[in-house]
């Protein structure tokens, strides 16, 4: 798997040590402008999975298939098939015990996030995994302004109600500022999003905990 | 989802009140001879999730996709695809915050399942999920004598690193029934997998208490 480079900028060593500390990133320095979010989650998870810190893939496009012929001394060809729609998020995967369930959305929207971006079988899907303490979120691309940010599932499935029963169509962009992460490219992952899941977990810790010092 | 009926057996309620007591059922009573594990395990899946019980799906099929027609007034046709393996086990999920990953195996054989069933991927994918604590098992049919098994990943593992390095080629019946669990069909779930998964949990917990108590 090819490492991608920064775009034309040259890599400073220092950047990488300085990234923690750096409340905001220009969003330019490691994007990889032709690379489809997909791609640049793929090449995460491959770098996360090369270092055991998590192990998290795309599941499969399901297809239907019909027709399959098998050449001699060849590989089997499959000659006609159907797209099936998918039942759940196209992500998932393990991280220190925790199970991780996530989809990944892209807008060429500039102010504000399209919730039909969403579809009602992964809404659903969230809720059951919700359901049985997954960790569970989105990964959004605004890729007319390169910005990314992580929200998580509860977050989201409150706004596609208020789809349903309000007429709400998008989330707003300073509401993604305020209600979710933002995510700054990297070199290598290229979107390092189990960052944030690390917060994520430190305050479903420190709510147990707090429920339990209520008791 | 039609629900199966035993083969040809009436289905006695207190049949079901009594199946956790009993050590042993036929193996006959409630499987469906016609059906593949897969089958099986798909439609346990669907038992789980419709109770809100578990959250389980089986990974679809990678395929490569070459060429795809895009018929007017119709689905889009995939006329050209190959089949790719795949990296993952078949089924992961998540099971009260727990990340569940397995495979299922069958074979006609009656004494010993073969090594050789398994695939150096799968047993790769396996001990990167067991580095960040999954609950990994496999699930085995002996489809001759229609009995079944599920064996903890570990201990395939290090069945499978004896074939490496001192020629076994198989794993005994004998040996599964020591140290696997063996599971017995029942009508809904068919295969009730998550009671073994429950003593694996248990299990766990326990461990880690031990080691806690010996500080």
């Amino acid at each position: 798997m090819a490492i991608g480079y920064p775009n034309g900028k040259s890599y400073s060593h220092s950047a990488e040590n300085n990234k923690k500390n750096q409340v905001k990133k220009t969003a330019h320095s490691f994007s990889k402008r032709g690379m489809s979010l997909e791609d640049d989650i793929n090449a995460s998870n491959e770098t996360y999975l090369s270092r055991n810190k998590a192990v998290i893939h795309k599941k499969p496009t399901p297809v239907q298939i019909v027709q399959v012929d098998y050449p001699k001394r060849s590989a089997a060809v499959i000659k006609e098939a159907y797209f099936r729609q998918a039942s759940t998020t196209d992500y998932n995967g393990v991280y220190q015990g925790f199970y991780l369930d996530f989809e990944a959305k892209e807008t060429q929207n500039k102010r504000s996030f399209p919730l039909k971006n969403f579809h009602e079988h992964q809404i659903l899907h969230m809720k059951q995994c919700l359901a049985q303490q997954a960790i569970c979120f989105v990964i959004m691309r605004f890729t007319s302004v390169n910005r990314l940010f992580l929200l998580e599932a509860r977050v989201l499935i409150d706004y596609w109600d208020l789809k349903n029963n309000e007429g709400r169509k998008s989330i707003p962009l300073e509401e993604l500022e305020k209600n979710g992460y933002e995510l700054y490219y990297g070199l290598s992952p290229r979107i390092p999003f189990l960052d944030v899941v690390d917060v994520l977990i430190e305050k479903s810790f420190s709510k147990e905990s707090n429920n339990h010092d209520k008791r």
